[in-house]
């Protein structure tokens, strides 16, 4: 496999007005044999925690050359930093506002630097759309080779939020919608579930915050007297605001259409769907609402 | 013209979630050199006969060497078999579900095969992203130069939807709607019309079942005394639900804007539009609709 | 870097029905080692004008050897002709119906042509898809290295519509909305704005009407007393159907989420916003709307 520069985008600027195009042709004036991937440019305006989990969907099938710029950035021209990360796993680039938190809590951080050197900007910048002046010139000069040290000074604090919640206690978990799908499909934060034979196991999917709640979900099963978090699927329900909704499955089509299901979605997490319909409007469920996983 | 691997994408994704962009993460980790296009992710979800006609109309302005990949799945983790076949006019890679009805009918099948070798999906394959899974990774491979028999078995019996209506008569030609699109410009199953001099003739789109078809057809005409469907344009008339609504014209230009027209679509059907308007809308036609194109 | 075959794609085709696939198949099926990008292809149906707007914000970010294909096009079919044009900052293919217009305006077209030879066309054009039959072929000739003289003879009377109004009189300049982006951001004629310190002056972004007005212009600022049009920003109110609806300031971050503010835009031009919400819907503004931006 030859290593083409490549660089994938993840934006809220839609598509319509010509801003994602405009961010390409400074890419490709930079780096002219870099390939471009969209990742999405419908993230909800201003939405950082929806842009930091697609992307957290989607670096990790990427080869680890690829550059990840994303620009979903309320705080343009404010006095937020504009930052460059490298792990093995990849290279990221955008504002530092917390859309790299689910990257930082997975892999490991070889470099962190503010895109502070004029060299790698466009000669203006504008008050508005650093996405053009500032992050797609840097994320072109990162993919064509130069090194991300000389894009700027290190940052040894870089902006993350909290993960998502994930409470394991005696026979449960509960955790939170992160994202409600095109199909209507509903991702919740409770994951990674792993299958092993007819039961299933929990390997939290952001391990800094799974330190503490490993600790506390071994607590929890001392409670119930187990070690890891491991249950039989068929005995479990999903509940949401009281009411049990459904049971888990394996995949949509040991349903009938219409009818409502969990199951392990692709990420790894539980998802609440509905074979051939959608759970979040059958459901009304939104991104935050709670949701428990129970079992016997 | 150098022969780089070439890879087209078609699904019911949608573009927000990041599904598309991780597929082609998938096929760039494995042919790195890949070229990737889009040809519609706004397939209605689960709509394999929709997808079919979208491929329909834009397979053949490929290269030869082209792989298509089409992701519309509603028997996602079901029995269904992913399959694979090559025609003189590109290869295929998809779910066994009608999806490719319309490149069968239409070209020579050089082989087809089920998508079974491990080594050519991803290591863990989830119960409900085969996209990602099984058919990106087997588009890649087929791209970048694995013959199709190493993917998998034969398939000798690929499961293919009864091809749209079209019946000839004495004076006329009934048949559906197939496809609404982005203009409201409604494209109808009766095609491939040919202009010649003032004249119309038919050539049955999807010849699996146009042998039949022109059959019927010559017997009908023979009725009226002739050999094979041709008429005066000037003369036909577009009948929907037992009233006229049209004529028939060359361009949209002809009429003034706002009328309601039917012309020779740039795939050969009749299509009635409204010009600079929707036809959809201000007829209320949808898919599956009966359209009737009578002559005197 | 090295010069690959660029093409940019700007219509509204939408992206739901394969069209802008098969162009992308024809340009491909010519000019194998083409990259591609998408400016937008969410154009209002036949709004020239917009598609107008949109690619000059992106254009100008592109290399020079950039080939940029614009198919919006109500007169496809019609006697309109369709066109090619180079200039120092790249060629331009589509129908000559004015969408070109603010290009022509700023930038020394070198030559222009219509697209008559069938040698650069598919062999078989219809009536209603140029795109894919005539255009799409042009554009792939001419990013692979066709001189542009050959594909027809020179067009010396290109259509083009007058520039978007701005008048300058003393303490003040009149304008128009030119588009409501994705974010509800409303731009405006009034452009190019260029601080200098805490002044702003003005640079006419259409130079061919600039002449006039900038004398005209200089003409108001006599009856000031002054030379060009500068003034201080601070001092500045933006006015809508006769109502002070805010001041400029110099980014979004400069006032409280939900408040409106002016400022400069990322193209020189004068926009009327609400931080972290839409000004277009706040405030009931479309295209063609009146904007005036007073000073003391």
């Amino acid at each position: 496999v030859e290593q083409v520069p490549l660089v994938t985008i993840t934006t809220d600027f839609g598509t319509a007005d010509g801003y994602v195009g405009t961010m390409k042709g400074v890419i490709l004036s930079i780096a002219g044999d870099a390939r471009l991937v969209d990742i999405s440019h419908e993230i909800a305006p201003q939405n950082v925690r929806q842009a930091a989990y697609v992307l957290y969907t989607a670096y990790p099938f990427f080869p680890p050359h690829t550059v990840h710029l994303v620009v979903v950035d309320p705080g343009v021209g404010s006095a937020r930093r504009p930052i460059a990360l490298c792990t093995p796993a990849g290279c990221f680039v955008g504002p530092d506002n917390g859309v790299f938190s689910y990257v930082i809590a997975r892999e490991p951080v070889e470099a962190m630097v503010e895109l502070a050197d004029p060299r790698y900007r466009l000669p203006q910048v504008s008050h508005t759309f650093h996405g053009r002046d500032i992050f797609a010139p840097a994320a072109a000069h990162l993919a064509a080779g130069v090194p991300i040290t000389a894009l700027g000074p290190p940052v040894p604090d870089p902006i993350t939020f909290p993960p998502p919640r994930l409470e394991v206690a005696a026979g449960s978990i509960a955790g939170e919608i992160l994202h409600a799908d095109h199909f209507g499909n509903v991702i919740t934060s409770i994951g990674q579930l792993v299958w092993s034979g007819d039961d299933l196991s929990l390997e939290p999917a952001f391990p800094e915050a799974g330190g503490t709640r490993r600790e506390r979900a071994s607590e929890a099963h001392q409670t119930g007297g187990g070690g890891a978090v491991r249950f039989q699927a068929s005995k479990a329900t999903v509940v949401v605001a009281g009411r049990d909704v459904c049971g888990l499955h394996r995949t949509y089509a040991q349903v009938e259409p219409g009818q409502v299901l969990a199951l392990v979605g692709s990420e790894g997490h539980l998802e609440i769907a509905v074979r051939e319909g959608s759970a979040a409007q059958r459901l009304g469920l939104q991104p935050g609402d709670l949701v428990t996983l129970r079992w016997r």
